[in-house]
């Protein structure tokens, strides 16, 4: 089962597509990872038009089942940016969406957890691990790209895991007993 | 000329079709206005999947040759709120794309000024002066509807404003003598 990590962006969406895989010991491996450039100087909705058309074809050439990105939050340092990207955002859920695949959004918490082993890492820490999983010298450029593989790999991860069995205690048995 | 004037949200989006018309004094007469509801319960991806179907279906029916927005700024007070609407207006804004409309995005103020003579009018005077101009006894509910039509009259008198001659000056003859 394959799982298209996405970090979008008005100018840069970065994309990671990974194949899920129990035997493998991350969990996955990368099929293919990149960026989607959108017309920088034209107006909003064209954006918007020629990032569907890019996802439609990532789309087409990846075959995900399950399209992952991270969930928003609004204690960012930038409002505005996170209002423009939101934009970007919403035309990517619409086009998972419209295909009937599944979307996984995933605090950010979770994406560095799955990456570094903790919740609190920095980006560059997130980047790193990520080269580190790939086995590259350094980590994949431009940074959208390094985020969008380690949102892939944790949505590959939550994919993978086994749902626990539900336990079944009779509580009033140990506390009253 | 019908112009469509869009007040989106991810709960409601209010919508306001205006038929452009120099003879009228209003600059156009409104041809219909209601709202987009969104299934409030079902994931992000599926309320904007609706939103797209719905918006498909104002624009069959109306048929506008412009849509019409108010541009997003970030000093509102819910930048949560913001960066939610901005997933809807995205989607609104690439469906306007994908038909080759053209897009007007205006800044609150000249909606405000257009409808009200005052940009720093507040919301119920808005309001006010919609229900005015459409000879109403109080302002179309809910609010998102009222604001799409301001939306949508204030673009209209943009579409129907004729386009300044070019004054040509010789400027160096006024100022050198």
């Amino acid at each position: 089962m394959r799982v298209l990590g996405l970090d979008p962006g008005l100018s840069l969406t970065g994309y990671g597509c990974v194949a899920a895989d129990p035997t493998s010991p991350a969990g996955g491996r990368l099929v293919e990872a990149g960026v989607l450039r959108l017309p920088s100087r034209r107006p909003l909705a064209e954006r918007l038009q020629a990032l569907e058309t890019d996802l439609a074809q990532v789309l087409d050439d990846l075959a995900p089942a399950v399209v992952a990105v991270e969930s928003v939050f609004h204690h960012g340092r930038n409002p505005r940016t996170a209002i423009m990207m939101a934009h970007a955002r919403g035309v990517l859920l619409l086009g998972a969406a419209r295909r009937g695949l599944e979307v996984v959004e995933l605090p950010p918490a979770t994406v560095k957890r799955a990456a570094t082993g903790s919740g609190r890492a920095d980006k560059a820490q997130v980047q790193a691990a990520v080269a580190a999983r790939l086995g590259l010298d350094g980590p994949p450029e431009p940074p959208d790209v390094a985020d969008a593989i380690a949102i892939a790999f944790a949505a590959a991860a939550r994919v993978l895991a086994p749902i626990p069995e539900p336990t079944v205690r009779d509580r009033s048995a140990r506390t009253r007993g």
